[in-house]
């Protein structure tokens, strides 16, 4: 038993919490502020209150409202760029996942040279180290799905070369996070669904993984069961702030997860829909492709399986032996029919079937590190397998 | 549900993991190396390996081996001055508790002018704010017992004035910290037993603290569940490596409870007693107050308690609601069995009774923050009587 255990970020969690972070210091006297293109932040007040915030500390700020759902290279050159002329000393993150990570890249790009892809492994990128390290990242995440505030990761897509790819580092890590449940009661059902199951994979996918840790476990195990418990009440009943307490806490425990463990190739498959795809929700794609992935596994890691069971509130001892390790599949279903996104469709999406191998390599190719963490080694030909079995 | 989340150190775990040292970009040319006064750091090879660590690194280094059992201020005062003299840029804490915790201590005095106890709240110390942060500290732990390797904490006896008091900020977190159980099958049976016994009990008075989170529940029930595994083993086969790899993880585990939860009360009446009777190893009193102190809350939080006990192993389910409280003490007594540490008494250590008193007032002096934080508030009275029931 021998790991790395690195989680640096303060996390200030709970209801009403973005109000504390008037009481923290923060890293400097100009901030840049990194934003979605859409209109949340601004029609639900949580930028008015960040502004607010800054004003009072006298912290001077500029705004990059650019971030599209599935954040795009060219937006992170753009953000690097204003921070640079703008002399930004600090960066928030204030949205989802994908103005978070957009804030991270922006932040690394804002002290280093060259392009983003330079410093990306895998795909196209040259995995070039990073020199400078990066700006200081404060995250404020107003959803919870993709644990982005306690862990190291930024997605972005490359978009002429449909590249979907993470990247991380010590310097990635954000200085500070704030999770107020209370900036997340707005987000619609569907999002929700969408980011929870995020989130729940986040976990699985740390549980199963290779390198999985007694600690990470821990994380894992009580992410899964918060998640079983409380996603459909939060589906149900968006300003439930109690449940959207419990998810927003699976999720930060999520991006702990991803921060020691990681995630399996699941997510490299997800990343390549979603790469051809922008229009498709990365949860959304993680939904689809669940069924057939942890039934690939469920018999390799029978006894990873159980316990997973067990977490998703299934009476396992009450079982036979062979009912087990599927019984964390049926468990995933159940909770996919009560959060209402049982019936998703790649082709609902235009996504069609003899892409499949198109996908398969471009996971294998831009995200193959993630197989390697795999708990049992897929050949080019069981991901086809996974991917085609999942298709409808 | 509200919590702020911070620990900030990297820990390199596992047996061997002190090698990887080597690979770890370290902060600063010249370290100053602290130890304790006792031969196992140079007998057993320790020290040696991390001068040939250091040395093929290039980095030069100064010993300073003077730390106490029950390590003293005028010992850090004395440390913080070699430090500066040789513009030392990072201190590593080399052994059990007292040499990291002196580490932690003369890192602080080393960037900051006066003594050591105008920065120390409580008792007679002044309460000052660090203007100028520590030096960054290295933990190598050779011990499971006080966590420090995972938390801020740094106890020092003022010897004067028999003044034991706990001090810590976000400086005071180790930057590294390195566990590595191979480290740790030297440590004789007692020593084993007593240092065990002060992971659990950060672990429990963590757990009944009532500013206990779900995160700090999920580490401490952890860590609870393997010290009940895996202490006896290690007290009876102390090379036994899986089962000290086991305990370390406990001891860091509980670190992570210390920096997010809080210890109780228990820990504010053992000071007393050590710092006036400095022989007295920390852990052996905390076993010594804990049949008495966990009596007196049993039936204040059951509901902890039936917890606590299930990860002691305990099957509550099987027993009476009336039994179920004071199963985690009878628990916690049979585990003391087990590791042969059922029989200490206060007055092997030449305590007097007519003390307890002192001890009280002590208590509430010096570590009077933890009393607010425990599940039930002690008036004095209580306190007396809690030390009282323990002593023999």
């Amino acid at each position: 038993m021998k790991f790395n255990y690195y989680m640096p970020t303060k996390i200030l969690f709970g209801p009403g919490k973005l109000n504390d972070l008037a009481g923290e210091n923060l890293p400097g006297k100009k901030a840049l502020i990194v934003i979605s293109a859409g209109t949340s932040m601004k029609k639900y007040g949580y930028l008015n209150r960040l502004e607010g915030i800054l004003k009072k500390k006298e912290i001077e700020y500029v705004i990059f409202d650019k971030i599209l759902p599935n954040p795009v290279k060219s937006h992170i050159m753009e953000g690097a760029e204003l921070a640079r002329k703008e002399n930004c000393d600090f960066v928030f993150g204030l949205g989802g996942g994908s103005s978070i990570d957009s804030a991270k890249s922006i932040a690394v790009m804002a002290k280093n040279p060259g392009d983003y892809w330079d410093y990306i492994s895998g795909g196209s990128g040259k995995g070039m180290p990073l020199e400078n390290g990066a700006l200081p990242i404060i995250a404020i995440t107003t959803t919870a799905g993709t644990g982005t505030e306690a862990d190291p990761w930024t997605v972005i897509t490359k978009e002429e070369t449909n590249e979907k790819i993470g990247f991380g580092c010590a310097d990635t890590f954000p200085t500070l996070s704030v999770v107020d449940p209370e900036l997340m009661v707005t987000v619609p059902k569907h999002l929700t669904a969408y980011q929870g199951f995020d989130a729940l994979f986040h976990a699985t996918e740390g549980y199963i993984a290779n390198i999985a840790t007694p600690i990470s476990d821990a994380y894992a195990l009580k992410s899964i069961e918060l998640i079983a418990k409380y996603l459909p009440i939060c589906v149900k009943d968006g300003e439930n702030i109690k449940a959207r307490t419990q998810v927003a806490l699976a999720n930060t425990l999520s991006g702990f997860v991803e921060s020691i463990s990681s995630c399996t190739s699941e997510h490299s498959m997800e990343h390549a829909l979603s790469a051809y795809y922008s229009e498709l929700p990365h949860g959304a794609g993680l939904i689809m492709l669940s069924e057939s992935y942890y039934t690939y596994f469920a018999s390799k890691v029978s006894d990873r399986f159980k316990v997973m069971a067990k977490a998703m509130g299934v009476d396992v001892a009450n079982l036979s032996e062979d009912e087990r390790p599927m019984a964390f599949v049926k468990a995933l279903i159940r909770l996919q029919e009560e959060c209402g996104v049982n019936n998703l469709k790649m082709s609902d999406y235009g996504i069609k079937r003899e892409m499949i191998p198109t996908f398969a390599e471009n996971a294998h190719n831009t995200m193959g590190g993630l197989f390697d963490v795999d708990p049992y080694t897929l050949t080019f030909e069981d991901t086809i397998e996974i991917m085609t079995n999942a298709y409808k």
